[in-house]
């Protein structure tokens, strides 16, 4: 357990809900010439910041040298300028992080920077592989050690030991070829800045052109801040190699294409583009198909800020119900150094939302958000909007039910905590005592992101795009993967 | 200037505009026999920190001993429960604070602590004297020290002088006939709570019920996360006494009521209740009139995040235009602690906003604000739309043109910078770059408000409900007092 | 209780003696035109640091306009250079503080500023009145308020409440006759500064004269560090005023002298001169004194480290036993941040102390300390020495039995935790199982000072100089006053 | 460079003499079932914090799961309560590190961790590899990668490498081979606490009995505070098991012994005994020897505080001239986070020396001081004496003139900075103004220590005990070896 953590006494009790974690976030550029890009990282980072906020690093490549600085905290914590000006450099990467229980230590904090036969290597990952221990083992049966059991780390250390044979490009192809899941990853080493994607493309990365050189970045939405403009994203499969200001690729893999739809759904900041998509586009299309499926009749509809607020502009507007405001959120929530007397944990969501009593009374509500993963907070919001005079409650999600875990970079709680794993609707309906209660149906979320059948949909459907290989080793129990394979 | 302030370097020129800073905010709690009272001033504070993030406090009365803790930062920042465990007593007051550039110093943080003929007195203020020099001197005069030049300070010492031959009640009330400006206060001395509001009422203060007694706020916004109920506003030149489970009060003046109109357009929280008047009603009411009074035609109506989003709903509502979103708004954006380049400042504003491009290209938009104060971030606002296809951007404001500086506790700017001050609206329009320019009237405002002439305009009319007393006599000038006076 | 200081948990437990508590220590310095003298003041402060390490603080006086800053910590903790830059001006005074249990909290820091009619005064103080509180209760009738008991408080608001009507010089000579107690000051406002000591010159001070100015402090071990020279003590009962580089004289009080004999004891640094006399040279004479008043047999005399060091080198030069060394102490043993375990905290002052046993085995050892206060570690000492073989230890005392609390800053324990108020010198031998023990005669003591009767003996005879008013009125008691009142 | 650092300015400029800067030093411990061993761990490293202050660490094994924190610090800054809390383990070992300019970085703190084959390996170093750099690169050949260039790293991975194969013993004694000198390890993996010392014992290790099992030290004076008694050194070329109670050892290598002669001379804590001799014996008779080799006639014999002390005390002895105190060192000097002034800067020196004026007015001095490394503060300590009155002054050194560089774990500074490299003795005595000057001949250095050949004075000397392997192949210079080899 991190020693560092455990001064902070994080309002988890009080979220909304103690929605599925976003994921990690991965930045890097090159400039040739241009020392100082440290800079332009950290504002990288920050736009990426929705991605991550346990760590956050930047590792400087000044021609092959490289200097980095990691630390758990915001990007606005881990740096000031003193930190920025040691980290020189014309090819930098940096990352954030949000901790998982298992890797909370400081010490998994990324980009991870090794010194290998073939010079350093810097590495940041975003996702998760599935048989990080198998591979782990394999290199360990060879006399390789680990400090972590990260899978930057695993992925590092694969590649030097590929290195020492071939180049640096053939050397990640292989180790893409052995590590199987989700992974985005931005490496530097020598003069090259690389960005690489899992052959299905699971987790999302793109590449933006800047005044001076590249930039890849796992969302789109970093590039306006970097006077960016989105080339394209990075191929699943693919390889991309920037050097001297040329950009090379490499494909390794050629697989079905099965992009995370749950990126369109929450992960995702709304201005950011992904495989094409725009999410915010997709967002509010999901909305509008939800009020398609629906037939409900009601006097304006609300959003659970925000992560509703998209999905329900898009249902007014298909629904010719109006849109309005049922919640004011505190701008202060965040970590909090106290402890809670009881009673406000009693009424914990209050800290958080804050019900316009005036705008409510009296009225059929239907209230979006984008998805129920536990189930814990629904119920709670529904009271408020009841105690304040609302008349009724209609409940709507703009995905299909959650009934399965993650294991390719959204960290989702165990299968036993997801409530449609185990209620059905109606069940859920009555715990949360809504008066009706819809999800969005899947076809209705494929149309929504218009990608057809190259998404994920494992969390919905439980046919993962791999073999989950460490968790069936280790339960002995066979995972369903989808057609394809 | 404060040296623990200059380590922090403010985003402040990255700020999509340069508001008029918050203020200050109060609070206070008395339930006889509950010793962990610090707790919901913590949370109290924590519900008011959208008033000042630039220092906390709380202070506890144990049977007339007073322990306190105050500090720079954030309300979690400051404290944590080895902080509370400190801070026993079943009367509290807290204080959280907007620094002004005068009085940045640690030891101007509030609560003021202070040891009297009659005992530990602690005093948070909101508002802004206009004679305290004034007070402060005569004090001086004779023989009075200050540690600062805090108006809560001067307060303090005014009443305890006062209390040498009458009771704190009727010192009280001498002292704030003797004090003028805008003044909200939360004091506790021996067994007592006690709430002041001036006698214009300028800056709210209001009254809530708890299971097991009182609590005094700036605003209604932090009732719900108390359990409390609000039972009634402090009254202008009201001072309101609880002591063992029982409220008393004192009309120390009878003037008329000048309660400040710009806490309904942007200080307070939507979900306050202020002198009867729901703030997000009225910020909706005005953004109906807005629409009433305007005839502009456009394809969509929207808001610059957050401040404008509340009168945006009312204007579609109003104008049947249909309300959508212009703008991802960063969550992340803060403070940060290190220099942008120099092409970042000069794209700044993209740092909080990045525009949904695919949402504005090709409309005429009506784009909503609350204010214009500097006027230098509209331009780049309205560049933003344009560039990224935006076909018309007018630009509408739910206030009147801010034309004075506020001298009652609203940090506004000096006059010279404010824009409405220097230039015709056509020229703000021809700055900015927008396709037509309106605000709100004066009477549209009064009326989105209903408090007819009760409420305070100086910032639009420069009728000062009180005379300037210390600016008249630094600078010679005569300031114009409203008609009442 | 200082929030602040909890986090620190003190090795208090593991001291070789909870001995008697540094005080104060407080230096000023004038050079004018030259504007940076706040790094003077903070090496000045930083040679007093033996004098208190709880907090420090510097105040700059830039024609009259004082800025400050004071926080807990040591001068090197509390500093830094950006602060430093903050602090202009080519007066300044500091201080450092040794917290009493009253008075741990941030906000008893010094120095002290208060604004008053006659401009802005900066007050440090060193020293301990014994009729503050009287003083303080005074002055509340008259409607003053105190933010603290500070004692520099206190007479900072009596001198602000006189000049109303006088010169400064004037008002500090009044407030000096009505506070009463030992109290050595430095004072600046408007161009002054100015040093004040008690009539009875309790406590030190001393002025220095530089390159450019002169300095005043409370020891005269800060001038080399100023490259300035000692050029005379402040005299007992008299006001310095230092302005546009002349001093002038007040003498407001005249009574027999009383410096601390405490200070040639224990407080003072050893290569500092107060009163004339060198204090290394009276320990070194009182080492010698004891040696003669001394008869006994043996091979060693040894120090306890380090207060015992200098009287032990006195002894074995007058006796002729060798000087050697008993023990080494840990360079490092200060604050820890974790709990000891319970064993440890058994063998505890082996955490400070090591004992060399080859150096001490089969020898009679004469061991030498500055004085015995609660008498809780001597005899943790001398089992160490017996376990490492010495055959027998005398311990000798370079002061007398302290018997009597100070009342006049230092900060020794209460009556009843002074062993020697409590057991005869014998059975203070059993106790701290030595062979013998003798302590130096009260004779002896002043001999060794060589001021005659101009030092206060209080600790160890209860004849204090002044009537300890605010104790009097409290318990009721009288206590004894010495001859001359 | 490490960016925690830089916000430290150590006051380096004014240090007496840019003394060889302590090494690291390291700590073990095992009691079977005792479950929180960090604390002993703590308070030993604290016990060896001499050796190292910038960074330190402790591991803990709990059954084969290692836990671990470190950071830049010293030991009480880097732990508190709530990490200890974390760190449970019946097997514990910790470090602290004196930061080569190379090495300052946050990640070459120790005890490095890896995850090898066989399980979780921790592990603490003191000492040098003079072959790491070839280490590491046969070991990137074959694939390895590393975080740091630590030499604890080096050799963790090494031993991992060698593990697929055979016993951790047998991995560790073929590590032990391959790297080359000086080196005191302690390591934990599975059940099992290992020290290790490096073929010529060039590195101190030794080991201690607790009342519950064992402890592994740097220097034996550590042991008191644990309740530990001295069993034995670690020979030379031996690995100690310490498994469930017991004892077992394994010698890998036979050459001859060459233990640090600078560890008697200054490193290790006078009342540690290394290799049979106690420190302070060796000190004190140096200081005899040298008063037998020298024929000054003088008044007093004084040391430069602290590190000429004991020495100074037996010349005293041997010569019968009698020892005194030149000198009041500072407490409080240590960091300073200001700037000095310049003026300060010139009289540096004072801020950590006063001396004593009126002891050592119209005295010839002799003045004792172990070493001259870079010789540039001998001059200044010399004027301050003769400023003060000091007739004449006789430097005298405990140690031989140090003329080469230590690769070895002794932070010396390179050649051209060793004054004894570069000047005669007459043109050093010259430069430091003494009127006269001596070292200890090497002769008396070796009768000081009493091992006869078996230490390693290569400083004095150059004849290095190993192959300066790395140095070697870059600058293609031979070392000179001793004639051993």
């Amino acid at each position: 357990m991190c020693n560092d953590c455990k001064f902070r006494q994080c309002m988890a009790e009080l979220e909304i809900e103690n929605k599925i974690q976003d994921e990690c976030g991965v930045f890097g550029i090159s400039a040739p010439g241009i020392e100082n890009l440290a800079k332009d990282v950290y504002f990288g980072l920050h736009s990426l910041q929705h991605r991550g906020q346990d760590s956050a690093g930047i590792a400087a490549n000044d021609g092959g040298k490289i200097s980095f600085y990691k630390k758990l905290g915001l990007v606005t914590e881990v740096f000031n300028d003193d930190i920025m000006e040691g980290l020189k450099g014309d090819i930098c990467v940096g990352h954030v992080r949000a901790a998982t229980k298992m890797q909370g230590h400081e010490s998994y904090s990324q980009p991870f920077v090794v010194h290998s036969k073939m010079g350093s290597l810097a590495i940041g990952h975003n996702g998760q592989l599935v048989n990080a221990k198998y591979v782990r083992e394999q290199l360990q049966e060879d006399g390789c050690v680990f400090h972590t059991t990260s899978d930057a780390e695993t992925i590092a250390v694969l590649i030097a030991k590929l290195m020492k044979n071939c180049t640096v490009e053939e050397a990640i192809a292989q180790a893409c070829l052995r590590v199987q899941g989700a992974f985005a990853l931005v490496i530097t080493i020598g003069n090259k800045l690389i960005g690489v994607r899992d052959p299905h493309g699971i987790r999302p990365l793109c590449i933006g052109k800047t005044k001076n050189g590249y930039v890849i970045s796992s969302e789109s939405c970093a590039f306006p801040l970097q006077g960016a403009e989105l080339v394209r994203d990075v191929q699943p499969g693919e390889i991309v190699v920037i050097e001297n200001g040329e950009i090379n690729s490499v494909k390794y893999a050629t697989v079905p294409v099965r992009g995370c739809s749950f990126e369109y759904v929450y992960t995702a900041r709304t201005d950011s583009k992904i495989d094409g998509t725009v999410v915010y586009m997709s967002r509010r299309e999901a909305g509008r198909i939800l009020a398609r499926e629906d037939d409900v009749e009601a006097d304006m509809v609300i959003a659970v800020p925000d992560s509703g607020t998209v999905a329900a502009i898009g249902y007014a507007e298909e629904s010719g119900i109006p849109f309005g405001e049922g919640f004011v959120k505190s701008r202060y929530v965040g970590r909090t150094f106290i402890q809670p007397t009881q009673e406000m944990r009693v009424q914990s969501v209050k800290m958080k939302l804050n019900v316009l009593e005036e705008n409510v009374r009296g009225k059929r509500i239907v209230m979006i958000d984008d998805s129920i993963v536990r189930g814990t907070t629904s119920d709670k919001i529904i009271k408020l909007l009841k105690d304040a005079g609302a008349l009724e409650v209609h409940m709507r999600l703009s995905s299909p039910p959650v009934m399965y875990s993650c294991y390719m970079g959204t960290d989702t709680p165990d299968r036993k905590n997801l409530i449609a794993a185990n209620m059905s609707i109606e069940e859920i309906r009555q715990k949360i005592s809504a008066d009706s209660l819809r999800y969005i149906s899947i076809e209705g979320l494929k149309e929504s992101i218009g990608l057809g059948d190259n998404i994920c949909l494992a969390c919905f459907t439980g046919e993962y795009p791999v073999e989950l290989y460490d968790i069936e080793h280790e339960t002995g129990e066979k995972t369903f993967v989808g057609e394809y394979d």
